[in-house]
């Protein structure tokens, strides 16, 4: 109930603030008998973590996961698997200036009224460093279902957009640029702007595309779970996301019903997909896709007028180490999100299917 | 887990094809001692309800709802309360032809899929008229949580947008035009173009927009469960939709953290809103404000191709009483299911308050 | 949360009050294609109905069920089955004397001090009546599991126990006659001391033994939702119950090690059963039987001291259609709980099967 | 869904096996502010842990708890709290001859059925050293509510009882000796027979008793969720525990009401109490009691036939470090499974209170 649970058949609960002991999280309900490949699940640490490019922060985190139950000799048992990610790189001394201070457009001051206590150090439990669990338990929930396949891209960086239907990208180019855009021409631009944005000090948002291939018909459970709507949920949930789209999504709210209906194949395929492989909730097994939107990083390497904790706005020089865009970060987590929602859904699919 | 539940606190089960004896719906968890407002009730489902204006479907449904335990001399109890919305009007025979056929951009294949089996008759289950059960219990959430002012209203059809903010609005307006659109100048041409489309046998999409005003800080829990994330879920699962931004929404991600920062007043309000009264998932007290995108509906009065069960591709001739455009009548839905997520939230924050 | 749901992927959520308008509930997730027996549903009511022999009340309820959704054309299609059990014999006056009045051993005095409101007709939402509603859910629930076998029978009346172990008893002797005892010689003596009891204006207890054959190996999830703990929640949920035990129950607590533990046969089989068929919370595939205790009905045909709302000790004479003994009439619903969670195992196993 | 969670507004997930690197869980709505008591957490420990005296196992298990969040400057935060116990002193090669073999009136054939793999060293997570996890989060329950008092005790070993009531006894004594009874005389017989069955190599069972004192009135959902039911589901989740009875328990089933019913003094409180503190699943106020019953340890210190994975039955001699009888080490572990019940309800009744 209190908000850090998520899924149902493959469930997992998360737990760790920024800079606390360690962050970590269980995952209840993995099908036994997995052999898990643990390479898979690092490099997914690796995409998310902190420092691996020049447009990241360069922060130095290890995000070395420690895997503590529910595998035995390599394969999953069906038993909880417990993990931790141990904190060791935290400088809480960076942020004893903000004890007393609420930030703009962060969680300090809603934490602090909610709550009537906060691990300020670092943003605490709102810190975006939480979904370092999410892509554990994501890169364990892609191995769960290894026929379908998720890949997420940077499709903009403020104003600059890929200017290209999903089809005609080679995802296996996501990852020969930083930005983690397949397109290489729009990948150069966003990375340059992205390098002037963070001379100013400053931020930028920007949307991430995913597309799940291979989908078996009959994901999502009408009418509330309906798949979008929990594909939905599980991105609005990641840290600084403000809006979700899949198939057509607000341009469909423009269009009319006879050029947005989906025309059928004789093999139950359809001639167009602005559906977005998905009817009624569930999954019809064209692809699936969706567009999330990214606010820009709060935190800004600039003065800005804060609200300290006795009712004054006083200026506040911000520091650290921080990300100036957090798309190119955030590819991993959009497919980590999307797999526990997928492999939940797989899993619950089982029990209807005749 | 099969999908027909929402919420947690305040719990709501329903059931109910469109062609089937009725809808209803159970909640669990609505507070005792309520003094049931009835018209208001009655009220919200005349909103939602077909044959209400000229621009909507000319279909008769009466949407009695009838009371049948929870309440005792008009007070909630706090136990659940059961409800029925008889099905009066349904012409069955109106839709053998769709028996064996899959029509495009509905449910009707991704339900025998799935299921094996399906209620063809008006969509069965994934019609829209399932929403009928949420107005009853969003009607009622409301009562749970009257301070809190929620109101939605159309804000596009097509390519007619309302050029204001919202804060330019009178909410009091929206239900003085039968599109519900609160700003006369859009609502005539919205109205205007929803007439023409009709004429066509088509359809399209819109927009609505609703707002949440005087909300206590403090509602939502992170991580997985934050506010924006339970909204866009409840939206999500309405039927039609494509799409959910709240605040900024995708324009956010094409602003730098500069602009987009909402700096605070002594009084811990913010000056700006591109938050959408919400940070880190937890309600800070400014409004809450969301956009949601319907597609156009998919039922057409036109002919269309359509598959059947043996896999050929045929032509069918859409008929009956269907509506040209989904948002007018979708207005007061988006309420019920803001209300039942901020109902819900309201009930756990007494939980965490010092 | 507030209690009215039982299971998770057979779930199942009731309400009604005993002098309401209907009883009633939803079954959210039932497989689709069962073809459904409406008799055994019927049947499976007549058997809780009150009237149906001389040694339980006389009031006259009808019972019937009304399936309002969820199924088509006979046969289950996946979406949730609603149904209602019209309250149609219903004398409210005589229950205007308790309107203030709390009776002993009842719930009338904490539902009238958690909720501050009752509905103080029969008892309201705490009356034994709202069984019926687990009863027809526990009947699709058995349609579920055809090839699981559950019988319930009495095994006791105050101090006259059955003195043989269930494996010499033959079930289907237990509905001939009106104790719903198999055993002939204990079942005349049972109902001899009821009908005394009865004549006393008085009540007495008992226990039911439940029995589950040819069940699969596997069924229960460990560690907090073990296969008896969550029939003991289900027994325990049942009004008037005192007590659960399975297996060697507390008379396995009296005894050593050696003679306790169930040694293997080859085929994976035991020679003994003390285990009731269920190791680590996990079915074993040797029949489990469990033994409930009821407590005798609080409801006396006698002068009793009650309590009333402003504090005073006055009498009451016990007046009404009472059960004398609530076991014969507990036996359906012991079934029906049983079959509630075991079915809902069932579907649970197919997730985790290699 | 995999049965790890239990709670639902203080919720709890466990993970673990007793040989792998570590036992923990995740609490996650603990409520903020509470100045965590670590000496009663250890202290709790150290009344589970092995080798605290000459009648239990004398393995030797640190049972350090380390938190890792939701814990700020000493006291909680709201954000969930997760910790770790690390298996420090496994010695698995004591195992190595159960990896083919099916122990009598364990687990490990049932887990091998349904999982296809298990982790065999020491049971696994089967083991009852998965209660160390219950009895942190129990711990930091009972500091949710420290106005409610929970005593558990031993009240019989084998046939050798307590023949007092509760009322009678002085839970200060309770640890004053090995065997966890509060009466002296009991206590020095039962550990006089615990000696003697453990040099035969044998077990035996026992039961314990718990008190729960100044409850407030209203905990409890009726109709699933009773406070007793949930109780019963939560003892009978302990290792071990065949049987569960409260208040009057079986023997109230042989009981008339005119004996049973428990009549109110002006106060509301009841001259008796075979209610057990519960009505209709609802506290009200007074004392709840109730009684758990432990099957001897299935693990012997002699030769016992068991199965292997190749279906021959073959002799195993026991050896190792076992507990010859559970009752004293279960003691704080009933009390931890009762804690998690009350706090959980105690939380849930802020809602509907008015």
């Amino acid at each position: 109930m209190a908000g850090n649970t998520f899924g149902r058949l493959f469930k997992v609960m998360t737990f760790g603030e920024s800079h606390g002991e360690a962050l970590g999280g269980i995952i209840d309900g993995c099908p036994p008998g997995i052999d898990l490949d643990f390479d898979a699940i690092r490099n997914e640490m690796q995409r998310r973590k902190p420092g691996q490019s020049a447009i990241v922060t360069q922060r130095k985190e290890e995000d070395e996961v420690q895997f503590l139950s529910g595998i035995f000799e390599g394969k999953t048992t069906g038993t909880p698997i417990g993990f931790v990610i141990p904190n060791t790189n935290q400088k809480s001394d960076d942020y004893s200036d903000i004890k007393d201070t609420y930030r703009p457009s962060h969680a300090d001051y809603v934490y602090e009224k909610k709550y009537g206590i906060r691990d300020y150090r670092g943003g605490g439990r709102s810190s975006a460093r939480e979904t370092a669990s999410r892509v554990v338990a994501g890169a364990i929930a892609k191995q769960v279902i290894p026929d379908i396949k998720i890949n997420a891209f940077v499709s903009s960086v403020g104003e600059i957009f890929i200017d290209k239907p999903y089809q005609d990208l080679d995802f296996s180019l996501t990852e020969s640029n930083p930005v983690r855009c397949p397109d290489a021409a729009s990948a150069a631009k966003m990375e340059e702007y992205i390098r002037q944005i963070r001379k100013e000090g400053d931020t930028v948002g920007g949307t991430i595309t995913c597309v799940i291939q291979n989908v078996p018909i009959g994901l999502g459970e009408p009418v509330f779970d309906k798949l979008h709507a929990e594909l939905g949920k599980a991105m609005l949930s990641i840290n600084a996301v403000k809006g979700f789209e899949y198939g057509s999504g607000f341009c469909g709210a423009k269009m009319k019903g006879s050029d947005h209906n989906d025309l059928y194949n004789p093999d139950g395929t359809t001639k167009s997909n602005l559906s977005g492989g998905i009817q009624g909730g569930i999954s019809n097994g064209m692809d699936i896709y969706f567009r999330v939107a990214f606010k820009p990083v709060a935190t800004l390497i600039q003065k800005q007028e804060v609200l300290d904790n006795l009712g004054n706005i006083v200026e506040l020089q911000g520091k650290g180490r921080h990300d100036p865009c957090v798309v190119p970060r955030a590819v991993p987590i959009v497919e980590a999100m999307a797999a526990l929602v997928i492999a939940d859904f797989y899993l619950l699919l089982n029990n209807v299917k005749k």
